[in-house]
């Protein structure tokens, strides 16, 4: 895996970059997701579930983006996905250059699925657009059920929500309903589920909508829809 | 409780406006604290737990800093201080010039201790000097043993961390001791405390180092340092 550190920012329009990143991938018939949550909310976890129930269906490369250490990536690498760390020093969010230039470490012949998670940050991540055809959010039971409500830039900008960790609900108190409520007023057209990383519970439904997202065949055969 | 709005971004030196808040504050011989996490780390309940335990000791004053809603604000003011909420309206850390404005919304003469709860943010909020003698940052078991050395730049300048969550060890992938040496190899001179804002574990020691630093005669009677 390489690890590629793009501290300094470039002045290049964002936008301008994402379009170029949308169209190159676009190309190539490759789908990309852009993953956003607070710090250890377990995004990493999840992609390292997804692509081990993916496996053989979907080719999923990764782009990693952290303030410092290749931890994650090298965790995701371990998991079986191409992967190339963004080491942004200091940068609280993932902007469309970096993209582009961990995009050159990457062999794009060799996925369907590109995964960016960004570095973890509830707030600043929702406003740089990196070119993707999708954006995810993740809450987690242990970060209290007011989240929406309070950060509701990031709820907006998603195309679905994952409620990671419930495992923990018997422990913790945090009311799943009262955040679909949140979420669904600032966003009504967001795709919501349910899982657990530990234990497993929740992620068939997770895994088989992300597959669809890039375009695999469903595992029973029926078209999407039935 | 007064909810300020402060959307706008003024252009005023930030660390020109910190020292007129830190000259002003010292005049009164109020200590002020800036306290900062990860979203749904816990500050706002850890707030709570400390208010009521320092009643009658140390007058708290609060500056409740939030992208939307006077939720905290209004938890804080009915655990007995006295409460400004500041709406940031999407900017995702707090600058000197809200905290002067909020300054303007809070009987000064009545408190002894200043305690501003920054933006749920691991990254940001560590870049802006507010006029606090003191910095917290808050760690929650449940978001993964690698934070320290993932957000290094909020570990570096803070005084404090504060481990909170530690009732929910046994149901967690955990290891406080990583978290400390993570901690203390980035900050040796880094205070730590274990809690739980839930069962009560570890508060007196908190509180304690909080009275101290606000100037409070400690509980025993002891002068500091015995």
């Amino acid at each position: 895996m390489e690890t590629v550190v793009i501290a300094q920012n470039i002045l290049a329009n964002n936008d301008t970059v994402a379009r170029e990143i949308r169209q190159r991938l676009a190309a190539r018939g490759i789908r990309a997701l852009n993953v956003m949550s607070s710090p250890g909310a377990g995004k990493t976890t999840l992609l390292e579930r997804t692509i081990a129930r993916l496996r053989g269906r979907v080719a999923i490369g990764v782009i990693e983006g952290d303030l410092e250490t290749s931890a994650d990536g090298d965790r995701i690498e371990a998991a079986g996905a191409r992967t190339v760390q963004i080491n942004t020093r200091g940068t609280c969010h993932l902007e469309a250059h970096m993209v582009r230039t961990a995009l050159e470490h990457l062999a794009l012949a060799d996925i369907d699925l590109l995964v960016i998670e960004n570095v973890g940050n509830l707030v600043c991540p929702a406003g740089w657009n990196l070119g993707e055809d999708a954006r995810v959010v993740l809450a987690s039971t242990t970060e209290g059920d007011d989240k929406p409500a309070k950060y509701p830039g990031m709820f907006a900008v998603a195309e679905a929500m994952v409620v990671n960790k419930i495992d923990l609900l018997p422990y913790v108190d945090y009311d799943v309903e009262k955040v679909r409520r949140q979420a669904l007023a600032i966003n009504p057209r967001l795709r919501i589920f349910e899982v657990s990383c530990r234990t497993g519970a929740g992620l068939d439904a997770w895994c088989e909508w992300l597959a669809a997202f890039a375009g695999a065949t469903p595992v029973s055969g029926l078209s999407e829809g039935r």
